[in-house]
């Protein structure tokens, strides 16, 4: 186990990956590791995976979500997805597949993508109980820790687990009203359990048995936010808190079994409310590897989400989370398509990569397409682009007219150029 | 004049509309605009305007640059540009024409939209001097000094004069050296002209003429930021400032004779300097409203930059700025389009709003889509959106399937059906 290994002091082949993709030393990653600021999600049974390295002191990281529904069961879409996520940048890909055969796309998509996978397996568990004609809550606990396994069987590098949606933060919710409730799936899958059996969320009592299976493959936990709000109007409540303070717990005991742990947080937050957002969770959750959805940070934007996700999340990497999930143009609308994904992909690799540069990190990428512009390098321009297609397009579509070197904003008024060329004759005259 | 009314505690019909428009009392509108931390921008000239006010208390205001260039010097395409713009929430224009018959299509777009229109009279000296065969650098003060009247008599709003472009300033950049020197297409006509003539800036040394002009309008000065970085890595540098600290006696001094005036800002920054900057502008620059271009806090998106001026724009307008300039995706790549224009400006707009939120405003909207998220009420969500057609469309391209009331994303299990379901069920069991 990565953190059992860090703790005695050892570093291991993927402590070593992750210190050279960082920069950082060996010695470094491993403290991070050992205290559980750091996770480097990577399941013993998966074969081949690019590790990555996910926590403080590290750069920011990105997860595409991909996978089917009930209505759009397509495997080959899926899994053109994403390989489309990793193209564009995606870090780790999340497959949330709840439509057709799930256990046959999970792992095609595993075979197709070398980056750490996670799921979320309770989804599993609801579907088998639909196969069998039952409803949701009829499942019983086994049915939710044997879909887990079995995920772990096939080598999920970390699976999302709602165990902080207790009986205790239902009733905070109910107590206190919201616009939303609960817009978590599996959140809510819990949630409506939890109502209809009156009987405690088995994640959360039978924590110590998931803890078991983690241990024996060394998976990492991503401990959901099953209360996320669902709104601005919901953000940093009572229900919200009441989960964290209780993940905050989860996460000391999964330490104490050398399980690595990360914590999701929201959701829909106004731009203000991130940054207390981050630093509660850093303090509650000891330092542990701070996952957000989005943060969405306004509702009225459907088609334009990424961009909503985007402005959120750069803000929030900046206060200190660690880990982004991608949000794609299609989310609140529909199920995304390839165009939407590589979008999503897009928006949340260049705000994590703003939040890096903000953070000290990274722009020496930033300088060189400023020196590429100075130049007027437009293949140097492409390089360096994250969508180099995206740009050629573009310039293709209008191109300059009268002087090829520029761009046809400015043409021959080209400010570089004009002070470029006084400059250098000021230089001539001046010698 | 606007300005002298609201000093003399006189509210105008202008201060009126504006205070309606805020939900502000009209005195608070005045004694902003008294104080110069708050504009309208409204030529005398101009016959019809929705005027608005830009500045301290109000919402965030954004504005769409359009404009022919050398290469493509097509007036209706631009007038459709300005429609387009105003349509999807532009609340000024700013005509950056350069190329073709400039005068003409200057007054086309005063004619097709309604909103305050902003102007850069140096281009159109510029431009003059081309056309009769002779150099940017070898126009004359007059030349600079007509092409403002010109515009003036014509109706403008506002303009862009970049009065801060000093010897001082130049040399600043010269002594402590830049990545991309001057991007700013004015600043680098008046660095030009200067390099060449070994003279002062005729902006800066005869501004009390500009003001005599501006009088006779009631034409608003937006104070150019000719210097602004072009780079992240020539962010927040000496000349930058050097530039800010002239703009700030220049503002005291159009105050003095009751001229309106805002300040404009940079330009490329990392989202860690976007507070300060804002923070200093409004204590150099004493409460002068300040109007950002971006800020576009990364230099590796082309394609991409109206999301990168989004991150920017809403932190910006959070930490105070009051006026967001649009970016488009073509930004650093070539002239936009009509479907560029439409992507800048509703990127800006959901930045400003963003800010608004998080600023304390505006939230009743966010609640309304909630609201209607809550009820399945698609109708309702597609009227709030910010583009009801992409957000129709996308959802018209993967429709649900299984139940047409959700959408196709989780089809049948829908979160928000799910737990709305149980807690509906487990009130009844309770009475």
């Amino acid at each position: 186990m990565q953190m059992a290994e860090a703790r005695k002091g050892r570093t291991t082949p993927e402590i070593e990956s992750v210190a050279k993709a960082e920069g950082k030393t060996a010695e470094f990653v491993m403290s991070g590791l050992a205290a559980g600021r750091i996770v480097i999600p990577r399941n013993v049974k998966r074969k081949s995976v690019d590790v990555k390295g996910i926590g403080e002191g590290l750069s920011v990281k990105i997860n595409a979500n991909v996978g089917t529904s009930p209505d759009y069961p397509k495997v080959e879409e899926e899994v053109e997805k994403a390989k489309i996520a990793v193209r564009y940048g995606a870090d780790t890909i999340m497959d949330l597949s709840i439509g057709g055969e799930v256990d046959v796309i999970r792992r095609r998509i595993m075979d197709a993508v070398e980056v750490p996978i996670g799921t979320v397996p309770i989804y599993q568990a609801a579907i088998g109980m639909s196969k069998r004609g039952k409803d949701i809550v009829d499942m019983i606990s086994d049915d939710i820790f044997n879909a887990i396994r079995r995920h772990a069987e096939d080598g999920v590098d970390f699976v999302t687990v709602h165990c902080g949606v207790t009986r205790e933060a239902v009733e905070t919710l109910q107590r206190t009203g919201r616009l939303l409730d609960v817009v978590s799936r599996g959140g809510s899958f819990l949630a409506a359990w939890m109502l209809h059996n009156g009987m405690e969320n088995p994640l959360y009592s039978e924590f110590d048995y998931l803890l078991e299976i983690a241990r024996e493959f060394d998976l990492t936990l991503s401990l959901g936010d099953g209360m996320r709000p669902g709104c601005l109007a919901d953000a940093s409540d009572a229900a919200q808190f009441q989960e964290l303070i209780t993940l905050g717990e989860l996460v000391g005991r999964a330490r104490e079994e050398d399980v690595q742990a990360m914590v999701e947080g929201p959701g829909h937050l106004p731009l203000s409310h991130i940054e207390a957002n981050v630093k509660l969770e850093k303090t509650v959750c000891k330092g542990a590897p701070f996952y957000v959805l989005g943060p969405i940070v306004t509702d009225i934007a459907p088609g334009y989400d990424h961009l909503v996700g985007a402005i959120g999340g750069a803000m929030a990497a900046w206060a200190g989370a660690d880990f982004l999930c991608y949000v794609t143009p299609a989310e609140h609308v529909c199920l995304p398509g390839i165009e939407e994904v590589k979008e999503g992909v897009i928006a949340s690799k260049i705000a994590a990569h703003v939040a890096d540069v903000a953070r000290g990190t990274g722009i020496e990428l930033d300088n060189e397409m400023a020196k590429a512009r100075k130049k007027f390098d437009w293949g140097r321009q492409f390089e360096i682009a994250v969508d180099p297609e995206r740009a050629k397009e573009m310039r293709k579509k209008s191109p300059p007219v009268l002087d090829p070197k520029v761009c046809s904003m400015c043409s021959e008024l080209c400010a570089i150029k004009m002070v470029e060329d006084y400059l250098k004759k000021q230089r001539q005259t001046v010698r």
